[in-house]
């Protein structure tokens, strides 16, 4: 090992999403050296995307490569397992059944490849270079379109026996509670949290509410984000949408904290933009809900990874951690 | 290592209930060489009972000490932490606060001792000489008086940042339900699938249908074991008691899975004589909470060690898993 250069050694973090694939080129630091994204959607065939993905990284890496070395490719994609390197029935991907994602890219990349699903990357990116530097054991849940987590104890994410543990936006916060749109489920955490959620949850208030501000968009205009923009203007309806999210996050979070007894959980994502209007209801329904033993021990944080490049340092994350 | 003769070695094994103190002698194939027992709440203060437990281990180490060499002390007690070993805030134990138990004993008996909940010590001796050899990924669940837990995730106890973890007879299954009668926390696994749970169950079914035979029992004897007499004689009030633990018991486990996504859960503890009254409804409970890459995966068994002897063996695993 002594005779590596670690400032030398680089890898390519791949972040695949449903619409959208961003790609970086990163080194030890955490620090990206290039990068750039193209359309998930455009490829019907997983073999086209990759065909796809390796003319756009290849001039980067022609570009890089006279003076770094490339250790490998990680990938964080939904549904992908660690374990076997596929990602498998993911509902928001073009590919269909089972993939043997990482077989393929080393096929075409001749370079290892490890992936993961994008949460556990981003939990591992945090640990690396963010929020979590140092610490041994967090959560990590990212609130965006869906929810999602990465469960770290003891320095290391929680896969569980076959690859899929961490699955914590579809455990349940309210038996026979909200029908999941996708899922069938009825009352999971990703019903009532991600911003679809909210949506529902606003979309509902407001019709029991005509004075909201909220009755003055259209209803295809009625998001996280406007709910945002009433809630700052002290929309009593929009601040009430946050807090009834807030309180099933805090209840949610509570249950996690009694598997795992975390330092810290991680929140990340578009809906955190929301801020204290769903960070202090989420704190203060958490400890209500906790054993004494576990109360005003547990820190409720924001990450502090760029959010543009906190996926592909997550997944370039993955090619060490290994 | 090659000159220890593994067949040598034996380990004490503790394990500390509110009521009765168990101990054993344990070689390495978990066989228990002598036993005793004595009571805890005798004993108000902590260094008195350790004198007596001193004093009823003593012969035996004497008797086995020719032929053999006693590695350590493993202890399993309500409220024990494994990082600080300490037994932190016990609500059933005589002795309050925080009791630095590893050192009292190790001051005592001259030998290193380890300490961990109860749950966890059962959790190691399942993964060690129970159901669970050879698995990397389970989650225990003791139903007894109480509710408690052990998690394994990649072959290792997880403990959490402070050493809590784990609690998940705790964790909330039924928001603004059932009160507890200690946490006063509402609508927790325990106030639903623990002993006390059912009697409280079975007193307000048997309230509602004057019909059941529940109701030729005086209010003191309504208990778990009355209701399975009960329900054996195929009372449908009886059987419902069962069945509605079950349930809450199969939704708390679906929400386990889809943490940790464990190989199987073992149960264990009294509770678990009723059967199939509540691993039926258990099983299903937890299929249809469970999004569909976790169904029909997780082995839900009752554990193989003999109850009298688990808790020992459990306790003693902690000296070897060190």
């Amino acid at each position: 090992m002594s005779l590596i250069d670690l400032s030398k050694q680089v890898a390519l973090g791949v972040d695949i999403g449903g619409t959208n694939t961003k790609f970086g080129i990163v080194n030890h630091r955490g620090e990206v050296l290039d990068k750039g994204n193209l359309k998930t959607d455009a490829y019907d065939k997983v073999e086209d995307f990759i065909d796809a993905l390796y003319d756009h990284v290849f001039p980067l890496m022609e570009k890089h490569g006279a003076e770094k070395h490339f250790d490998g490719i990680g990938v964080g994609a939904p549904n992908a397992n660690y374990y076997k390197g596929t990602i498998e029935l993911a509902p928001n991907l073009p590919w269909k059944g089972v993939i043997p994602f990482a077989e393929l890219m080393t096929a075409k990349f001749n370079l290892p490849c490890t992936v993961t699903n994008d949460a556990n990357a981003a939990a591992l990116g945090e640990m690396l270079f963010g929020a979590a530097r140092g610490m041994k054991d967090f959560i990590m849940i990212t609130l965006g379109t869906g929810v999602g987590s990465g469960i770290i104890a003891n320095g290391n994410l929680i896969y569980g026996h076959d690859g899929f543990a961490g699955e914590l936006g579809h455990t349940i916060v309210k038996p026979g509670g909200r029908k999941h749109w996708s899922t069938g489920s009825e009352g999971s955490l990703e019903a009532y949290a991600s911003a679809t959620g909210i949506t529902i949850t606003a979309k509902k208030m407001r019709a029991e509410f005509p004075e909201s501000m909220l009755n003055q968009y259209p209803e295809d205009e009625i998001n996280s984000k406007t709910v945002y923009e009433c809630a700052i203007k002290e929309d009593p309806i929009a601040i009430e949408v946050f807090r009834y999210t807030g309180q099933k996050l805090g209840e949610a979070l509570a249950n996690f904290v009694m598997f795992s007894s975390p330092e810290a959980i991680l929140l990340f994502g578009g809906v955190i933009k929301a801020g204290d209007f769903i960070l202090k209801p989420a704190k203060l329904h958490m400890e209500r809900n906790l054993l004494p033993i576990f109360r005003n021990k547990v820190k409720l944080v924001f990450s502090e990874l760029d959010e543009a490049d906190a996926a592909i340092l997550g997944a370039s994350a993955l090619v060490w951690e290994k």
